[in-house]
C-alpha cells in the first residue's frame, strides 16, 4: 500500500463512525436511522398479512421478505429527480433493491413468516458513498426490531432470523485497497466491492466491479481481508443497538 | 360547543405540540423536520440553477417554485405503496403538491429568483393527520433557510419572500369546531377546513369541504376564527425556529 | 367597487347566460350541454353495476359516485394535447374531478345506490373560464336525469339525492369582486374562488385561492355574497332545466 | 341477395339519414358534428405553427396532417374506460386515427401547409356502426373549413386539398351485401370493409375484413359497387354542408 | 406496364426466394424462422392453459389466438429503439399484430381450443419490406407445427384449422404492378397492398393504402390478380415445409 | 466433491458444447448467435453517430457502449409476458443489460469511439441456465466483428477494445463445485456465481450470491478456479470465432 493519505484522514481498514438511531419512523414495526459517516439512511421494516401473487400461484408455502431502496431527492447535492416524475424506477435502485431483498432472505427462515411479507424500505436521506451497504447493515438492525415486536405482538411464533448480516464496501483507491469508501473514494476507485456477510462469518453476497478496469487474483484476496474485518465490527455495533 | 371531549384531551383551540427540526437533510440547501403531534414531515429545499421550460417557451422572466409531496411507504399503519410502483402518482398528492407550491408563491417575488428553481420537498415521515398543514407550515421554514443560505452564498441577492406562511386545519368533530385535527378526528369531522395564511393575517388559501355532508355560515365563521388563532401561533413557533 | 367595467358589460354580480340543452350523449343514462356563456361542458352520466375494489376490501355497504372531467384538445384557443399522449392526467384535472366526485358525495345518499357506480363524465367543447363550476352545476343537472330515468326502469327504488348542488367562481378583478368570472376576468384575478353549494343553502366546498396573492377577511365576506346569489339563481335555473 | 329485411329497414343501398352541424367546438380552426343515423362524431380541425420532430431531424420540407380519435366513454352503451386510465391508447383507436390521417394525407398536398400542422380530432359522441367512416367523412369536412378560414386569415395562401374525400363500410349481412351497416348489423355482419374514396371516385383506402370468416372475388365485387354510390352521396351531402 | 426493371432483377409477377426453417426457438411449441429474400422473422407459436379475461367475463366458450409482432433492434438498417423504453408499442406495430391475429381466427375453429389461448410471436430479425406477409406466412406455419405437436400430445383433439393462410403484398412501383415489393420498391410505390387469402382462394383479409396517392378499378383489379398468383405459390411452399 | 452426477452427465470442470454462429442479423454491423448448450443468444452490435444525453451535458469526450438484454417470449418453456405489455422492464433485465454495458466498457477505451454509441443487444432465443453469461461472451464476439468492419469503412481509426472479454457461472449443486451450470441445476444450486474476467486473466466482474443460502472462503477458492479455467476455455473458442 502507498501513502497517499485517504481524504477524510481514515487508515485504510478503518470504518466511518457508525450509528443506528432507532425508532425514526414509529409508524412502521420497526425502524432506524442508519449513519456511516455522512451517509444516512432510513430504514423501516413493515408487515403485511399478504403473500406475493406468484407465491400463491405456485403453491409455495411461508411467507417473504421484499425491500426498496430509494434516494430521496435532496439526498444528493444536485437534486435528484424522483423516479415517479420519470415514469420509472431507476436501473441502480433496482439492482440495490434486489440486492438488499436477497441478502435479508439469505438469513431468513421463511416457513417462519407464514402468510406474511416482511417489507423493508431503505430511503437515502443524505449521500455519502456507501448507501447500498449502510441500507443492508440498518435493514438488518430494523428488521430484527420488527420481528422481535413482532414475537412480542404473537404475530409470530419464533423469530425467522437464522443469522445477522451486515454488508461494507472496499475498494481500490488510487492503487491501495480501502474499507468502506465514502463518495469522493468511490468516485476516483478503480476496484468496488460490496461485500454481504452473517455475523458468523459466511459470505451472501459479493459484487465486485472493475467500473471500467480490471482486477487481479491479489487485489481480491486484499480487498475480502479488508471486508470481513469491517462487517466483523458492522457485527458487534448492530449487537449493541439490538 | 359540546362537551364532548377531544380523543386527546386538547382544549378545542388548542394546536398540537409543533417542532421544527433543523437540518434533517444536510445536502438540501435548507431542511427541517416539523412535528405536529405526530404527524412528522421531512421539508427539504433545494435551488437549481433551471426554469421549468414552459417559461422559457413564453419568455416568462424570473424564477420558479415547485414543490413535491410525498407519504413514505411507512409514515402510515397500513403500508402504503409507493407511487413508482403503481405507474403513477396518486391523486391526493398531486392535490397536496400544487396546494403547497401555490402557497409559497404567494408571499414569493419570482423576479428576485431569475434563472432558478426553488424546490421545496415534503415527505411524511409519520402520519397522523394534518399532513398538507405541517409540509406547508415546515416548507416555508426549509425554504426561508435555504434563501438566507442563498444569499450568504451569493447566489441570491435579495430575500424574495415578501411575508411568511403557515397552515393549519379546522373542522367539525362531533358538532364542535376545533383546532389542528388529528387522525382519528380527521376519520370523524364532518367539516374539514385547510387554511393557508401569511404571518401578516392575510388568506392566502382556503379549501374547505364537507366530506359527505354540509356546512352553515355560522360554522364557517366560528371555523375561520380557530384557525386565525392557530396560524397567529404557528407563526411565532416559525419565527423562533428561524 | 370601483367603475372598471367587466370586459364583456355585466353587472359585477350578473351571471353569465346558462343554458341546459338535454340528451346531448343519446347513450349515456342522462346527458346536459351545460352553457355558462361561451364555456361549454358534455355532462354525462351513465350506471354501472359494479363498486370501486376498494369498497368491497373494506366490506363497505352501498354505491359509490365517481366523475371524470378532462378539456377536450379543441376546446382551449390553442391545441391542448391529449393526456393518453402524455402518459398521465394532468394534475389540475385530476384535482377537478375530485372536486366534482366530492361535491355530488355531499348530497347523494350512498346507500340508496347499492352495488351501483354512478359515473359522471365531464367533458369540456369550449372553455372560456369556469370549466370547473360549469361542470359541477350540469353534473348534478345529468345525474339527477339519469336517477329519475334509472328509477322509472326499476333500477333503483328511492332517489339517492338529498338536495341539489351549484358552483360558481368569484373572484377579485381589479380590486373588484365579480361574479362567474369569464376566461380574461379569471387570468387577470388576484384572488379567484370556488363555491359548491346546495339548493337550500348550504356549503359543501369552498377553494378560494389568493393565486400569487392574498386576500382579507372583508373581500371574503363581499366574495361569498356574490356567490350565494350567483348559486340561487342557478339553482333555479337548474329545476327549470329538469 | 335474400329477402332478409335490415333491422332499421332500409333498402340494401341506402345510408343512414347524414348530416353536418357546423361550429360544435367554437374555438377549433374548423369544426363539425357529422351524424350518420344514431353514429355521432365531433370533427375539429385545429393548425399549429410547428411540424413533428421527425420532419425538423430528416429535413422534410412542408407542413403535416395529424388525426386523434377516441370514443367517449358515454358513446357506448356499457361506459367505456378512457385510454388515460388504462394507461394507453386501446389498439383498436390507433388502428382508426393512423387511417384517418393517411386518408386525409392522400387528399393533401403538404408543401401547401409550411411549417404547420393541421391536426383533425374525431371525438365519438355516439356509437352505432360506422364511426370510422362518419370520421373521415367529418374530418374532411371540419378541415375544409378549417383550410378556408385560414385563408381568409391569411396564414395558408392557398387551398391544399387536391381533391375531398368520404368513407363508408360495407358487409355482408345474413349472405347479403349491405351499405352503411348500423351496431346490430356490424355485430352480425360477416364481411366488413371499409372504403375510402375521393370526390372524384378514386380509391384512396380498402380495408376489408372476413372477421373470423372470408370472402369470394365475387362479394369484392358487389361490395365495392355498393360502396361506390355511397360515396357518391357523401361526397354531394359534403358539397352542400360546405 | 412499363419497361423499368424492378431493383433486384425480378419479374413483375415473381416472389423473392421464400424458406421456412423449423425448429428456431426449440422452447417453442412451433416455430420456424421465414424468408423472403432478405426479410427474416421468427415465428413461434405457444400454447397457455388460460384464455383473455374478458372470455371469461362474458361467458364466451372456446379458446383463443393471439399474435405479438415486433421489430429486433438491430433487424433495419439504423437501429430500432425498443418499444418498452419509448414506454409504449407504436402504432405501426399494433396495427400489424391485430391483423397477424385475426387472419389466424378467419382459419381457427376456437371452439377446438377449448380454454387455451395459442400465442403466435412474430420477430423481425432483417427488414426488408414486406414484414407483415411474411410473418403472417410464417405464423400460419409455426401455429400449424404447435397444433399438430399438441395433437400428439394430446392437448387438443382436432385440428382446430379450417384452411391454410398466406399473405402477400402488391403494389404500384412507378406505374408497374408488382408482387412482394422489398424495401426500396416499397418506398417508392404509390399504391400499397396486403393481401391475406386462404389455401382454397378466399379472401381472409385486404388491406390497400393510397400512401398519400390514390388508385383506380383497374389497378385495383391488376393487383388483385398479382397476389392470387402469389398466394397460390406461397401456399405449395407452406405444404412443402409442414 | 461428491459423486452425484451431474443433470448432463458432463464433468464438473466442464463446459457445455458452445458455439458461435456469425452474421444471424445481417443489418447489425456485427451479429452472432451464440450458444452455450441449449441456451442460445442473439448478440448484435449496432453504430450510432451519437452519444448519451448526459456526456453532452457534462462535457465529457468520447463515444459510449450500451448494452440492451431481452428473453424472447417463447425462449422458456412457459411463455414469458414482453416486457412492453408489462409496461415496464423486468429488474432481472435491466440488472443484466447493466453488467453487459459495464463489463464491456471494461475493456474498452471509449476515447477511440468519438461521438458514437456501440449498441449492443441480447436477445435471448432458448433459455437453458447462463443466459447472462453467454449473453456477455457473445456480446464481446458480435461487438468486436463491428469494430473490425467498421474501421475497415473508416468509421473508426483504432479498434477501441484493450482486450477481450468472457464470461462463465459457476456454482455449488448439492456440495459440489461446477462449471457453466444449466436450468436444473441453476434451480437446485445454494450458490450462485457469474465471472467476467479478460483475456489475459484478469477479473472484470464477479457476482455470487448464497441464494438464501451462504457460502465460505474455501467454497469461493474452488469456485474461482473452476471459472478462470472455462473462461480461458471461453476466450480461446473466441479467438477462434473471429
Amino acid at each position: 500500500m502507498t501513502d497517499l493519505p485517504r481524504p477524510d484522514g481514515r487508515q485504510n481498514d478503518e470504518l466511518r463512525p457508525v450509528t443506528f438511531e432507532p425508532g425514526i419512523a414509529p409508524n412502521a414495526t420497526g425502524s432506524v436511522l442508519v449513519s456511516f459517516g455522512n451517509t444516512r439512511v432510513i430504514c423501516a421494516a413493515t408487515i403485511e398479512k399478504k403473500v406475493p401473487r406468484w407465491m400463491n400461484a405456485q403453491g409455495v408455502k411461508g411467507g417473504w421478505v421484499s425491500a426498496e431502496y430509494s434516494m430521496l431527492p435532496y439526498s444528493t447535492h444536485d437534486r435528484k429527480q424522483r423516479d415517479v416524475n420519470r415514469g420509472k424506477q431507476d436501473g441502480r435502485g433496482i439492482e440495490i433493491q434486489r440486492l438488499i431483498g436477497r441478502s435479508l432472505r439469505a438469513v431468513i427462515d421463511l416457513q417462519k413468516l407464514p402468510g406474511h411479507t416482511l417489507w423493508v424500505d431503505c430511503d437515502v436521506l443524505q449521500a455519502d458513498g456507501g448507501t447500498r451497504t449502510a441500507s443492508i447493515t440498518g435493514a438488518y438492525v430494523a428488521a430484527e426490531m420488527a420481528v422481535r415486536r413482532l414475537m412480542k405482538d404473537g404475530v409470530l411464533t419464533e423469530n425467522p432470523f437464522k443469522d445477522s448480516i451486515a454488508a461494507v464496501s472496499v475498494g481500490v483507491f488510487y492503487d491501495t485497497s480501502v474499507l468502506d469508501l465514502n463518495y469522493p473514494e468511490d468516485l476516483a476507485a478503480s476496484v468496488d466491492f460490496n461485500v454481504v456477510m452473517t455475523g458468523s462469518g459466511q459470505f451472501v453476497e459479493l459484487q465486485g466491479t472493475g467500473e471500467e478496469a480490471t482486477f487481479s487474483d491479489d487485489q481480491l484476496t486484499q480487498l475480502l481481508g479488508l471486508a470481513k474485518k469491517g462487517i466483523g465490527e458492522l457485527t458487534e455495533l448492530q449487537k449493541a443497538a439490538l
